[in-house]
């Protein structure tokens, strides 16, 4: 994505749809003199960051009464002249806006163009900019908290100084190389080492945290299998109630998957229902349990939902460790023992050696009894999760990657030091480390990254 | 709807949905305070019509970065103290901000009620508040042109100081019944009778307006009437592709109506596709004539579409009077011959007759030929009216009412006087036309007048 910042260029910035006002933003060299073309008062000499009320005039016809308030660069949001004119949100007037500023020579702004001119100037990193697009998509407050610490600045410092203190010992074992034959060692092997470490430990860390990171960020997907009739919907619903959240449903990755989302202490869960998996001999439920199973892969935590008051035991085992026997790391089982107002005393306690095993919670969905536990047991996985109370979180699957390559890199140089392999190798494996950090940040960029990142935002932002 | 001033309203005013900013506004005496428990930076000695750049702050956790833009009233939209805070588009830092203002003693803002503020602080008229309505909702140039010039005062001046001279008179008169014994005359009846002439021209040029007015606002009402296979959808889409206008599908009054909306020179058509009203004998479409004849009743032009090539000319002319019948004043009627392009030469001219008595089209929807006169004929309907010259407009149903029941006053006080009838009784007359008039620009209002304007808008508004 090449951008031409000599350009000025202009965008719809607020929702489109009906309410009362919406605003329009011009960036660019000649973002005021644009706009001063069709708008009634002086602009030239108004300050910044200054409100000025006046008509968007096309010649002698008004358009619209509007505020325009000026931010001369580099104090704005891209760090170049900007205008945003408040006008009314209406569709008419805003095209006739927008087709006004055309005339006069703004260019419509690409996706993402705003804050990738904010990057390019300088007055955010590549990290920052990123956060924008999550802050604007959290649905809950983790996942919020978790971007506004990004765009804050959030571990972009931490990466930059440690990337310095890498780049100043790159460049002192490359000096070596100028002085070979003289044998000298400018940079200290045991004070690289340690930093080598600390390095290592932050990426470590960092990497680490992407797991819940990312699903504090998207929603931890959780896994409700269960027959027809064991109560799921029912579950389902005392939760939302409990919290009084939004039921949104949302059409899944495939047809027949469609999600409930309930946010409990501002964590966001994303259930997903499957049909139960017991053994069975119908062609078209066997396929049915596939489907299931490929479900149970995607979630973080399952909930096997089975009815307490009629279900057998050796089913319900049977069922159980089907689901326990392919779990993968980082996966969690719950067994659900619905309808326990049903049952009689007997079968009120059959299920109890399991606990020694599996957490088992039995609960009545329909008086609710039991939810309290239910939603403690859902936010233990987040909780319990070492990362979940580190400051910094990393929620970015382009982070991630870049952290993981950083790491493979340094660790070759561990190895490499330890080995005593040459030094034009470490060099060239710091270097490759430094260049991974780099790109996190955006110290390091190319065209098809920048393009691939900005083209996922909206137009406007 | 009772509106309380010392309170401080606070809503959403940009449309909801996905974005880069949107904004939220906050009006009343603690606007500025509300907002300062929220806000990282000092608010009290910023001076209006500043820009602030700053953080949302739920105690110490960041809610979202934002700029706060301080009008201090009465410089502002409503007349009090108002902060508008712009922040990124996310629906949660939304809910949020929105709740925390609520903490600090902000109350969520009823529908209309900046508005309604700013027309109780004297900041506009109710005519330029519901110009506000008009305004947002217009879809074409001619509809914005005329919501804009209301809201720009419009006819409010010239209504004011008519109602002001009447007022005067209305006084002496008034004066002249306590000096009942004296038979005195402070009131000069002949200025009183030329001053009447003067606002009954005003009011019947405004409420002849309305006609035009309305259909400007609402889009012109066009039936096309025309047995399915007439090319009805061809006309359509060859006048939309013409105009690359956008279609909209609106789902009309009736379930069955699906109206397609043109825009040609700045004027909206809302096209309603009916069936033939050929006489048949079964039942059900007799229904659907029937059916066809109410949409025609709601139409201002009727396009009567026949196929040139094919159908009989005795037929067509059934069709024809069985419509022309039926028009009333202000309908006219567009005999439309489709399929030009396939009639033969004796065909192309069996309607020449018609010519005499109805205006006739011949073109071919299918070719394109024929759609210039096709659009001329269309816009003629508006621009040949005689109020669509006039440089204000009505187009507010209550307006119209209101004039409607000044016009009725006023021509009684002028009969009134010509028949001699006694001061108190010419008095009441004068006083009821100059409060029908007050109601228009709301120098009378009551509170249910109020609510039901105010009601009809969006909250933020």
């Amino acid at each position: 994505m090449q951008i031409d910042q000599t350009k000025t260029i202009s965008a719809l910035a607020t929702p489109s749809g009906i309410g009362a006002i919406a605003m329009i933003r011009l960036s660019g060299p000649d973002a005021i003199g644009i706009c001063q073309q069709i708008f009634s008062r002086d602009l030239s000499k108004v300050e910044s960051h200054r409100a000025v009320f006046g008509k968007i005039m096309d010649g002698k016809e008004i358009v619209d009464e509007v505020v325009a308030v000026v931010y001369r660069n580099p104090h704005s949001f891209t760090g170049e002249d900007v205008v945003e004119i408040t006008c009314h949100a209406s569709p008419y007037i805003q095209q006739e806006i927008l087709r006004l500023l055309s005339d006069k020579g703004a260019v419509l702004a690409r996706e993402g163009e705003f804050s990738m001119r904010a990057y390019l100037n300088g007055k955010m990193d590549l990290s920052q900019a990123e956060a924008i697009a999550d802050i604007i998509a959290s649905e809950s407050a983790a996942a919020h908290r978790m971007a506004m610490h990004q765009m804050r600045g959030g571990y972009s410092q931490k990466i930059n100084s440690l990337r310095e203190e890498l780049i100043n010992f790159a460049s002192l074992i490359e000096l070596e190389l100028d002085f070979a034959e003289e044998d000298v060692e400018f940079a200290d092997r045991s004070q690289l080492l340690e930093l080598l470490d600390r390095v290592l430990k932050m990426i470590q860390e960092l990497a680490g945290s992407f797991r819940i990171g990312n699903v504090i960020k998207n929603g931890v997907p959780v896994a409700i299998v269960g027959e027809p009739n064991v109560g799921k919907s029912t579950l389902l619903n005392a939760l939302l109630n409990e919290e009084r959240a939004i039921v949104s449903d949302i059409a899944g990755t495939t047809r027949d998957t469609i999600e409930d989302t309930v946010v409990i202490e501002g964590i966001q869960f994303r259930f997903i229902d499957t049909a139960g998996i017991r053994v069975t001999s119908d062609a078209i439920e066997s396929m049915g349990i596939e489907r299931a199973f490929s479900k149970i892969k995607d979630a973080s935590i399952i909930l096997c939902m089975v009815n307490l008051s009629k279900d057998d035991k050796a089913a319900i085992e049977d069922e159980v460790s089907n689901i326990s026997d392919r779990l993968d790391v980082g996966q969690r089982l719950i067994i659900v023992a619905n309808k326990a107002d049903l049952a009689n005393k007997e079968d009120l306690h059959k299920l109890d050696d399991f606990k020694n095993r599996f957490t088992l919670l039995k609960l009545s969905a329909k008086e609710g009894s039991g939810m309290e536990e239910l939603k403690q047991d859902l936010l233990a996985y987040v909780k319990e999760d070492p990362a979940a109370s580190q400051q910094v979180i990393v929620s970015n699957a382009r982070h991630y990657e870049a952290l993981k390559k950083a790491e493979g890199s340094l660790l070759a140089v561990k190895e490499g030091l330890e080995n005593g392999i040459s030094g034009d190798l470490v060099a060239m494996d710091i270097r490759q480390g430094i260049y991974f950090l780099g790109e996190i940040t955006g110290q390091i960029s190319t065209d098809d990254l920048l393009g691939n990142i900005f083209s996922k935002f909206c137009i406007g932002k």
